[in-house]
């Protein structure tokens, strides 16, 4: 096995290995879990004429595994595109006697002397991760979740894996996702091309690819109005790639994946400036981005290398600079970290807002901080960060911000506070809260943000590795018809145990704290988020073009789609969220 | 109790409370441990005539504390002194009634119109503490002693105590120390007063004092040539005072105990540079007095906040200021400790000499410390010191020591190695152990310093709780007769958890690991160590005069009666050690 991996590893051919069950954090190709859930049997899948199948199916169904998938036959994807967007379809191969070496080809899309290069096409085989379910009362996933056998499991398509050639087994399904990224550049046109797939053994089999370039422009992710808000946490990734933190390596681990943050119009860099922000509730807790030294006269210390060196990589090399958000001055166990020099030990104060130790150790740190940051040329963008808490509590808080420097900016998720509000300059409240009309344009003008967020409480709109596809998108388009700002997620890569082949953790329903996989591998759940997210810039755009033309008639119908994007809209329209999506989407193309 | 506590701080009247039992770490009275040996009965001092009775007895006894002592009664304490010495007697107190608040004073004492004042003169009760014996084989205290129960334990007269007011139990003993130290100013001639034991419903009792001051004068200990290192343990003193390490509360407490070892001619500073370097064999385990940085480039950086303030104090506060022992390189748990800029967190790297993360990790740490030793003047004093290893381990330090800093002095306490005793700046081996006369002869020539130890492998000689306290002395004039340069003896107040009541600890016989208690309160075995290094002192003074002056005769009998002082020379004599002892210590007051 050692030997095996060693040659392979010289000859650069891991992707080819059979998958070892023995590695704990594969990178390369990993066996699935066992689906056990009832499936077509080896009569009906021996039924099947065509021994092996393919056709383009729907971006919005997790194909199961072992049956023959339900599907009307089409080799042809047509769709339309801005120039500049991202566009997915779902192509499905079946097959009773299994596919050795298995590929996906593209082929350049043309259109006369124009092209969409091979190069700009994506293909991944969709793999298959162990999910659960919403809590039994089917109000939403939140709790703790230790004995899995209380949980129905199953294996569900989401992660659209990089590994290139791979074995699929017989009597089995495997989608394939497909993405053409349209260039900025490209001339309005019908682009055409073809997905194939080969095998050993196997007569090659094609499927159809027309975009239809539209003559709008999509802008560049860094450009979107949207702020999107998901945390990520560095400490998974040297965890699932074992690499020491903050080394060269880490952060070669973490720029494709953070990259993917960009390409959705990410604006905030997660930072922690304490240990366990959150208590350690994700499998790889947070810990202190700041060194804070006790000197044995009493004075603090700050060394601020490894914030530093992360903003600046998330700035510099990832092109996230919009926000810095500092977690947290009141975390859920009010206790605070810091190396002492006296015992050489990293120690520990308990006390809580309001007490002369917060106020001194947050105190101390806030005024050198902001020193720092101005240095740095970030004061502007950067917000120290809360989490909900009792109102007397974050009121102290802010009293010992504001004390720091009063032009320190803040931020809250958690519930609306009229009373706090106000010195909020960044607040996200749950999915289904509003703010007051009064409020919302105030704190415009002002120049503040307000958007909000989904957790384990929603049973939709969700993006557990269970929730439909289209909820992803629909809960970006909903934050837009609200009239929020944005939408926050508070993890985005806080991976499991094992996070490609189980998505179960031991709090929430599975999938709760990670859309991106090791790899890294992007899912279902996050290519419909990037989604929506893009039709949320197409709406912007769109309605800045028809109130600049006066096109009254275009800017109402899409304003009144747009407006659907409720709860109560998905009732009175008797749609389902993917119906909704899809119909607004295909709106935004043809407006 | 705490309002009587509280009363009573105020009052500064604490020195009057009963002992609390549940105290955790008296500095005021206490209660012992129950002395559950057998005892003289109720019966045996019913027959005592008069019912509290006092006399004058030996400073080599530990008077049981619940039988009548075996004294021949005697009101007048008669010792010859030097100008400038320390005179030890013991006065023991027996009583069948018991005497509440009883209470010792001390006049001047006189020599026509000359004065010694009382002020020179301490009275302290000796108190009992628990111990335990030697390992089943009598052949030394090594090894571990989890289980109490296991080992003969008892109580013994060991501690002398600074509560000045005290009850006094029924049909009990109560020795009583009196130290006289004679100024080295006082002229010569014979000075008598009077100590006076006085208690509620008492009649005084009275206790006369002569000193005879010969011409000599001891040199202050700072001049003492002997070479003197017990280590201390600053840990120890910041948990039993319950005070925060390196505070000022904290050298306030250390303040008095390391006068003590000052005033014992102590020659050596105790640093630690890095976590545990004996493996945190003592209750108060060692700490790096270093923080090691390792910061995210992999650099390392370091700071001596707590070196220097230790190193500082103990220079110019106390006046220690020959040597600067820094433990250790080669620890017995081969891991070392540093700060993580990454993680947060204190980590360790596990390396051995001879490997390359070894060298980075001692070589880097070397280089920047000699830089800052000769910015503050102390690189001549600073010893790098290392434990016994194995000899190739012990070169590979060595080597990483010269390659950082060729002039780096280098310190063992271990075996005579013939190897590597020319790098050796200092070296102390065992008792028993001899060092080649060319050998010792060359390192004399060279400024090294040559001592020797004991430790927990001794049954004799020893500073147990239970050992002979002639011992004491005995030790440090074997280590002159046998021609070292001096004695280390590895812990001066470390601790047990409980050290007034119980000096058992989980490994070595009792009192091994200190001989100055809480307090600070001396010991019988301190102050006889102290009385041996007087007159080792003495023997080098008289040495320099008899040589000066052609003496050859005093010369032949004082080099005579050092020579003794071997195993062979107990065996051949075939006296005791206190005989020896006390005979030597005559000699020295009458040639």
């Amino acid at each position: 096995m050692r030997n095996i991996f060693i040659v392979c590893a010289l000859l650069a051919c891991n992707l080819f290995m059979n998958a070892q069950e023995s590695e704990k954090y594969p990178l390369g190709d990993y066996t699935e879990l066992t689906d056990t859930k009832p499936h077509d049997d080896a009569a009906t899948w021996d039924k099947l004429g065509t021994p092996t199948q393919l056709s383009w199916g729907s971006t919005d169904v997790r194909y199961p595994k072992l049956s023959i998938p339900d599907v009307r036959k089409t080799n042809r994807w047509r769709t339309k595109a801005w120039k500049g967007e991202r566009v997915n379809a779902q192509a499905v191969l079946w097959t009773k006697t299994g596919v050795k070496e298995a590929q996906v080809s593209v082929s350049d899309l043309r259109n006369g002397s124009h092209v969409i290069p091979a190069s700009a096409i994506s293909a991944h085989f969709v793999r298959y991760v162990m999910t659960d379910e919403l809590n039994k009362d089917r109000k939403g996933g939140c709790g703790v979740r230790e004995n899995k056998a209380e949980w129905d499991s199953s294996l569900v398509a989401d992660v659209l894996d990089i590994v290139k050639v791979r074995d699929i087994q017989a009597r089995a399904t495997q989608p394939i996702w497909t993405q053409v990224r349209v260039p900025a550049s490209a001339p309005a046109g019908t682009y055409k091309g073809i997905l194939t797939v080969s095998g050993k053994d196997l007569e090659s089999m094609e499927l159809r690819i027309e975009v239809d370039v539209t003559n709008r422009v999509l802008p560049a992710p860094k450009e979107w109005a949207f702020h999107l808000d998901l945390w990520q946490n560095p400490y998974a990734v040297a965890r699932y790639y074992q690499v020491p933190l903050w080394s060269e390596a880490h952060f070669e681990a973490m720029r494709p994946i953070m990259r993917m943050l960009a390409d959705a119009g990410q604006k905030s860099i997660t930072t922690s400036i304490m240990h366990k922000p959150w208590n350690g509730q994700t499998e790889d807790h947070f810990d202190s981005m700041v060194t804070r030294v006790k000197k044995i006269d009493g004075t603090w210390q700050y060394d601020y290398a490894v914030f530093d060196k992360w903003v600046e990589f998330m700035m510099n090399e990832i092109g996230i600079d919009q926000m810095i958000s500092c977690y947290t001055m009141i975390p859920w166990k009010l206790s605070f970290d810091y190396y002492d020099e006296a015992t050489n030990r990293v120690l520990f104060v308990d006390t809580k807002p309001g007490e002369a130790a917060y106020a001194d150790y947050w105190g101390s740190f806030l005024k050198d901080f902001a020193r720092h940051l101005k240095e740095k040329g970030w004061f502007e963008k950067t917000a120290i960060s809360m989490d909900e808490r009792p109102m007397e509590a974050m009121r102290e808080a802010i009293k010992v911000i504001k004390q720091a420097d009063p032009a320190f900016k803040i931020t809250l998720a958690g519930n609306y506070h009229p009373e706090i509000q106000q010195d909020l300059y960044y607040l996200s409240i749950p999915y289904g809260h509003l703010f007051p009309a009064d409020v919302k344009a105030e704190r415009e003008r002002k120049g503040q943000i307000s958007t909000m967020y989904t957790c384990c409480a929603e049973a939709f709109p969700n993006t557990f590795t269970f929730s439909d596809p289209a909820e992803a998108a629909w809960t970006v388009l909903h934050a837009l018809a609200a009239g929020y700002d944005g939408y926050l997620r508070w993890a985005v890569n806080s991976w499991t145990a094992d996070p490609l082949r189980d998505s179960r953790f031991r709090t929430w329903a599975a999938g709760d704290t990670y859309s991106i996989y090791p790899g890294p591998r992007s899912s279902i759940r996050f290519e419909r988020l990037v989604e929506g997210l893009q039709d949320c810039e197409k709406i912007r755009v769109l309605r800045e073009e028809f109130e600049a033309k006066g096109a009254q008639g275009k800017l109402k119908r899409l304003n009144k789609a747009v407006a659907q994007c409720t709860p109560e809209g998905l009732a009175e329209t008797q749609r389902s969220a993917s119906e909704m999506v899809n119909e607004l989407h295909s709106l935004l193309n043809n407006l």
